[in-house]
């Protein structure tokens, strides 16, 4: 039956998913894509010649996330993944418009879900990106389902940190009780990582929260969704071709590697650099 | 006599003097070209969209530096400062060979002349970004003048801290605090500020250091340098012309404003935003 629906899609089953974010930070999310679909070819684009994107504006956002997709595009990509909450947030409106195919998703929707079906008392924490927050998309996509309490935090040192591998340690810590103290003083249940780099610092987190408070991240809710979208559009790949991994960055793919082993937990063997205009 | 030295320049003294940095840090470089050459016009720009260029490649900040000096020139600055030390140790070689007209320079040299004539022990202490660490371009050329111990300590938080105008509190006490220790350690007798980001950081480290410790920062001794070139060249802008400081960024214009008006000593007024495609 699959091989049927196969056909029907050009016979382009077996091209990559392509998944992209600034730098490490959506690694995260490739690995739960490769967990969720194991048999399907993924691409990841880390644009670490542009990093951080937290604090950039929605024009330049857009800019840099337009040349990434088309370079993804180019690479075949049947579907692509915005691992990144900043391009999720600010721009992702903008590239749906102008792009009906290949199919693309953030990793916001998905992780509200999952949020609001943890959430008791409704009373929920953001943490994010200067640009996340300051774009409301969090509680804007929260109220639009249910009637809740939404209470947001900027942190903009924590990708910083991830990006430098210091997920824990003394100063780590200090940065992550700062940013969460106001949060707890606000009585959530629900704590949602809001940016794709914040699950490496989950164990530093949650050692700072009360624990009744369940931290939420998009990864595996947004793996589902490409699963379901997948089956929607008969896209699976077949699961007897050859199965490849591949990334790319714009800059710096020694650092890439060398810290990225330490998060992704499989081999990051292919990786090329690219230099994109934008 | 000045006015017949300008005449043989075809007129150009009052083009303005054309500044660089990833960010906000060069405007420490600004604010002493401003104290030393009142009379002269100058142009800033801060590559916003790019910020940090800490940890990138050389490819990389050999590139956004190109088109940061065509946007200068074409600004028609008469005379280049790349007042960021990452650019100064990575690409100011390269650049130099591309650019013969107008003369450009950086600020490692005259940091390290004031660091030669402040140190009394020569167990000098640098800390830079990642990039300009590993370049060794202060071991270089302190060494290429004097016999000296030179201890080098990357301080890769810093730049984000200063670019979130986090300059004091607890978090920046602790990084700095960590980032010292190991130069303590050797005994320096003086520490090079070997970012321009950093003297924004001056207070919280010099309350760190033994009081004996001299503290150096290259943007008076940049200035200077600038003032003996225009000198030499004949270059100076006339004390009678309508003087401007005009500010350009990639990205955020209104950040810039807000984050940089706390640094910078004269008013911001005049900025815009450019797209580079670099």
């Amino acid at each position: 039956m699959q091989k049927k629906k196969e056909i029907k899609v050009l016979g382009n089953n077996n091209y990559p998913i392509g998944i992209f974010d600034s730098g490490f930070g959506g690694l995260t999310v490739m690995s739960a894509i490769n967990k969720v679909l194991p048999s399907e070819n993924l691409i990841y684009f880390g644009d670490t010649a542009h990093v951080p994107y937290g604090a950039k504006s929605r024009d330049t956002i857009v800019r840099f996330s337009k040349d990434i997709i088309s370079f993804l595009i180019k690479n075949k990509a049947k579907l692509i993944v915005v691992a990144c909450n900043t391009v999720s947030a600010l721009a992702l409106p903008v590239l749906e418009k102008i792009l009906k195919i290949p199919p693309i998703i953030g990793v916001i929707e998905p992780g509200v879900r999952v949020a609001i079906d943890a959430s008791k008392s409704f009373r929920i924490g953001i943490i994010g990106t200067e640009g996340t927050i300051k774009s409301k998309s969090y509680p804007k996509a929260i109220n639009k389902l249910v009637k809740a309490k939404v209470y947001q935090q900027a942190c903009p040192l924590l990708v910083p940190l991830v990006e430098e591998g210091l997920i824990d340690g003394e100063i780590t810590d200090k940065v992550v009780k700062k940013y969460i103290k106001p949060l707890l003083a606000k009585k959530i249940d629900t704590l949602v990582l809001g940016c794709t780099h914040y699950p490496f610092l989950r164990k530093i987190l949650e050692k700072n929260l009360d624990k009744n408070i369940i931290v939420v991240d998009s990864a595996i809710s947004t793996a589902l969704e490409v699963k379901l979208i997948l089956d929607k559009k008969f896209l699976f790949a077949s699961k007897n071709g050859k199965k490849y991994l591949k990334f790319y960055v714009s800059d710096n793919p020694e650092k890439f590697k060398k810290i990225g082993m330490r998060f992704f937990s499989k081999d990051i063997t292919i990786i090329k650099k690219v230099d994109l205009v934008g």
